[in-house]
């Protein structure tokens, strides 16, 4: 799924208008015609197929099929990175039953280097087919991945303040996955506007990703995350690799 | 130069250890083995074909050679993103005599991408051989990309509402170039320690690049910045495309 959602972008014309909102999306936000096209892709791989699971997808809703097992896309993750022409933006791919902490396995790939992330649970995760784990932070070192933008909480500058260094990268999937690869030490996302936090969709993937790395994910009271497939849902959370991240942040 | 560079930096084994410090940077900051790697194929091409410029490196720093002309280079900008495998970070040349604004020709190259804008005085920005020109703002649609960091001014978090989104990406001069090619509004850095700011050999290049598209930089004082080729001085701006996105800022 992801190879054909790959392919498909790929084969865009330059002067293609990727930012064009064509709809409105199953969860009330405007879908743009890459978003569709991406997910199209994938639908038509399930279809075809027949393969046995629900989706819940970003654009489309939940997609009863009536199955057990549902398959949790987020067909684009970092449109406006996509729109911009900054090569950070992916596919997620996640499959459970009923909420992220069940999700058995999780794939998200780059769409523009086509780095692919892999986990199943109980059996680690990977890049491009090699084991990773997260690293041990060093306080006078910390590299923070972080949403910034309009909806961002004050806190956040705060916060950002303590690493030395941060990027705001435009991308939650991916950047969990570089705290997965032991390459930041962690991502924080703190909305002020509920409507604007994270979705199961956009995470469901790289959850599991960051936990089979050994990684985890936090809401901002300190919880372990979880969140049902379902499209209301929102949160804010922490996702790091190293236990200390936390007295940092919290 | 900059396909030396490349080929140079796509050759390394995925073990190579791209931020290992092994140096003291003329400008005083620690060099890492992929900059000075980098910085030698460019050195190479100079000396060898005996080409008749000075050079003005953030690691090696002011190589006279008797010329009337220097080239003002940044092997590689974005190192931390090159360390993090985000892939965002850029060759710089520009090619001058004494300060930013007299620069005759300019590069800017994706390292990852292989991307390259190249801009001539008067002659215009180009991206990939395409000419590019900045765009108009849309006040309800802002993109801005900014510095943030540990040295971020708190008035950056302050102007960062102002846009609809925001990115950090850690990369100045692919940042200018976003703004150039009419992707994003503007670029923002406002460190408050003047050793963390930015120098010449960071933006020689993509200052023209941005010029050329239309766009203009300037101090946060509001004027047109120029800044001699020399590393001891440094300087926070504003990189725009539209005359409009100063009142927003400023």
């Amino acid at each position: 799924m992801a190879r054909k959602v790959r392919e498909a972008e790929r084969a865009l014309p330059y002067t293609y208008d990727r930012g064009k909102e064509i709809a409105l999306g199953a969860d009330g936000t405007p879908t743009s015609s890459l978003d569709k096209l991406a997910e199209d892709a994938i639908l038509e791989v399930v279809m075809e197929r027949d393969l046995p699971f629900n989706i819940l997808s970003e654009e489309a809703g939940m997609i009863n099929r009536g199955k057990d097992r549902t398959l949790v896309i987020d067909p684009i993750d970092g449109t406006q990175n996509a729109i911009m022409g900054v090569p950070f933006y992916s596919v997620s791919l996640a499959l459970g039953t009923k909420s992220m902490k069940d999700v058995e396995v999780a794939l998200v790939q780059n769409l523009v280097t086509g780095d692919t992330y892999y986990a199943e649970k109980g059996m680690g995760a990977y890049l491009n087919g090699a084991r990773i784990r997260v690293r041990s932070c060093s306080p006078q070192d910390i590299m923070f991945l972080m949403y910034m933008g309009l909806y961002s909480a004050p806190e956040t500058f705060q916060i950002m303040k303590r690493a030395r260094r941060s990027r705001a990268l435009g991308c939650a999937s991916l950047e969990m996955c570089l705290v997965a690869e032991g390459r930041a030490d962690a991502y924080y996302i703190n909305c002020d506007v509920y409507e604007k936090a994270i979705r199961v969709v956009d995470i469901a993937a790289s959850a599991l990703v960051l936990r089979e790395a050994g990684g985890e994910i936090v809401s901002l009271d300190g919880r372990s995350l979880d969140m049902g497939f379902n499209l209301k849902e929102r949160s804010n959370y922490l996702a790091y690799g190293d236990e200390k991240i936390r007295k940092v942040v919290m």
